[in-house]
């Protein structure tokens, strides 16, 4: 898992490098396609990234988008009308059994369908009519995390690409060449490592966004969850405010992230709320108790995800745990 | 709370006797409309109602239909484009200014657009071209009960009512006249009020069901965090395989929707996998260690949910705490 974590700025840089033309060819099929609403398909870790392409899509493309509940299709038949819809299955194995069902029956109803995985030869990617590889290479440990990022990376160029008519506009191009080192700033930084310490005994923690960082709110609670068995619940910074407030006290760590554009603003009443409630406080972002680059908040959950890892990481450690094969979970997870 | 729950028979008798007529037609100036797509938005509690109308659109009606992130509207400025799209806002109080944003914004970009609230008079209410009142009654309660069953049986009527053609057809119409009676019956039996005593010192648990009786395993991991402050993690029975099962121990007790039908036949594997972990394990359903009804899966979510409020006033006052107002909430929250 310290490797996993290790390469993600250069697969990011490779991405940037050898991807973006192939992204930018089944960029200009989905662009021609003009879908009228997209349908993200996920599992896991991959949900959390296909949930960061569903706020890009439509706020970037102006389509609406939303996350499928697979079992609508796959345990109760359901076969919706996906005429001029575009459905996008995202997992690193492409190997889920539900996910391959769910876009071999929506290309059925009429959708045109694309699959994003780390595995160009998965069935997911046989099903689906366009294929993305995230290219991220071999990921050793159980839990994703280069995976995770790389589909972040490819989605976003997907949806750059589309909104460039099949060509990554040029201002783009030129931000994200600052990613791979952003991204090797941002891990050399130890904050988040030693933070483990702090939560050695703690058993529950909350995690809070909004906006773009609503994502790695999520995909933070599941990294611990996944490696540290600790109780993490992830909320939007909204949805906290609407019940499991109630649940934060002193004892109870809350870490939040906090963007420097209009997601973070509206994270400052989160926060303040939870100073009321003497809830024990870390932040992630350009000011945070974890600093993570000033960037626009749409490139923000690319970076600041990756300390979350490094302290997910650092947490099992300090509990004694085997971070590289968490208890009870498989790399590839059936679900029929 | 108590009052609020014992009301919610009389509730469901209500709608069905004064409702029916109202909402048919709505249903049937919706199903005139023709939507291609749904987008439901809602916060909290009546998020649960809407995930379960999602449910209920695209496998009765074959729509496709998802959950908005508001945030995209309301935080973004995005401005996707709704033609063809029917966008419900759901609320109890019909307060939330961020929904009525996203209602209004939708009904510019050429989207329909129906309220389901339990105040007709509401802001939400006023800004959506149709509503539906869920006629719960005043809820004394801050954790909503009565109006999140409301909500879901207003929401199960208009979808009926479409798939209808703007009419309740009469096989459903007699299948639900046994909804009150049933209620009731779920309502007599002590059995999840006992199981209260048992998690007096759970500081954890986890809640999970697939389907339809999703809704009712995240409604029932809210309603135990807002009145008692536990840390309930609610997964589908397909998401808890990939990462969370690993948090499940002995000393982590788990609450299984297990419905009649297939989404309940697809939990066995979970639940087989959980016994597998030795995990302390409750299930709700017609087999259940609290008893429902067979009814269809359909309908479940407006039964198996009554126990689970009741444990969760029950464990409150267990604890020492006031299930009528909990520690830092008000009934109306409001976010920007």
């Amino acid at each position: 898992m310290t490797d996993d974590i290790a390469e993600q700025p250069a697969v990011y840089a490779g991405l940037l490098e050898t991807g973006v033309d192939a992204i930018a060819k089944v960029a200009r099929q989905v662009a021609d396609r003009r879908p009228r609403h997209v349908v993200f398909t996920a599992r896991g870790t991959s949900d959390h990234a296909a949930l960061y392409a569903a706020y890009l899509t439509e706020i970037r493309l102006g389509v609406p988008a939303g996350l499928a509940s697979p079992s609508a299709i796959t345990v109760y038949g359901a076969r919706p009308d996906l005429r001029d819809t575009l459905v996008v299955g995202v997992s690193q194995s492409g190997g889920s059994h539900d996910l391959c069902e769910v876009v071999r029956v929506a290309r059925e109803q009429g959708a045109h369908t694309l699959a994003v995985t780390n595995n160009p030869g998965s069935p997911l990617a046989e099903v689906a009519e366009l294929h993305v590889d995230v290219t991220a290479g071999h990921e050793r440990a159980v839990a994703a995390t280069k995976t995770y990022t790389a589909e972040l990376l490819a989605l976003l160029l997907i949806v750059e690409s589309v909104r460039g008519g099949g060509r990554l506009p040029d201002d783009e191009r030129r931000a994200l060449a600052e990613l791979p080192g952003h991204a090797e700033a941002v891990l050399a930084d130890p904050t988040a490592g030693q933070l483990a310490a702090r939560y050695r005994f703690a058993d529950r923690l909350v995690t809070t966004g909004r906006g773009y960082a609503y994502p790695t709110a999520r995909e933070t609670a599941l990294k611990l969850m996944e490696t540290s068995y600790v109780a993490a619940l992830a909320f939007s910074g909204a949805d906290l405010l609407h019940g499991p407030l109630a649940m934060t006290q002193p004892d109870v760590p809350v870490i939040a992230v906090v963007g420097g554009g209009p997601a973070g603003a509206s994270m400052r009443d989160v926060v303040k709320r939870l100073g009321e409630r003497k809830a024990d406080l870390v932040t992630v972002g350009p000011e945070g108790t974890i600093r993570t680059p000033a960037v626009d908040e749409r490139y923000a959950p690319l970076l600041d995800i990756l300390p979350m890892q490094r302290l997910a990481l650092s947490l099992a450690l300090h509990r004694g745990e085997d971070p590289d094969t968490p208890r009870s979970l498989k790399k590839v997870t059936t679900t029929l």
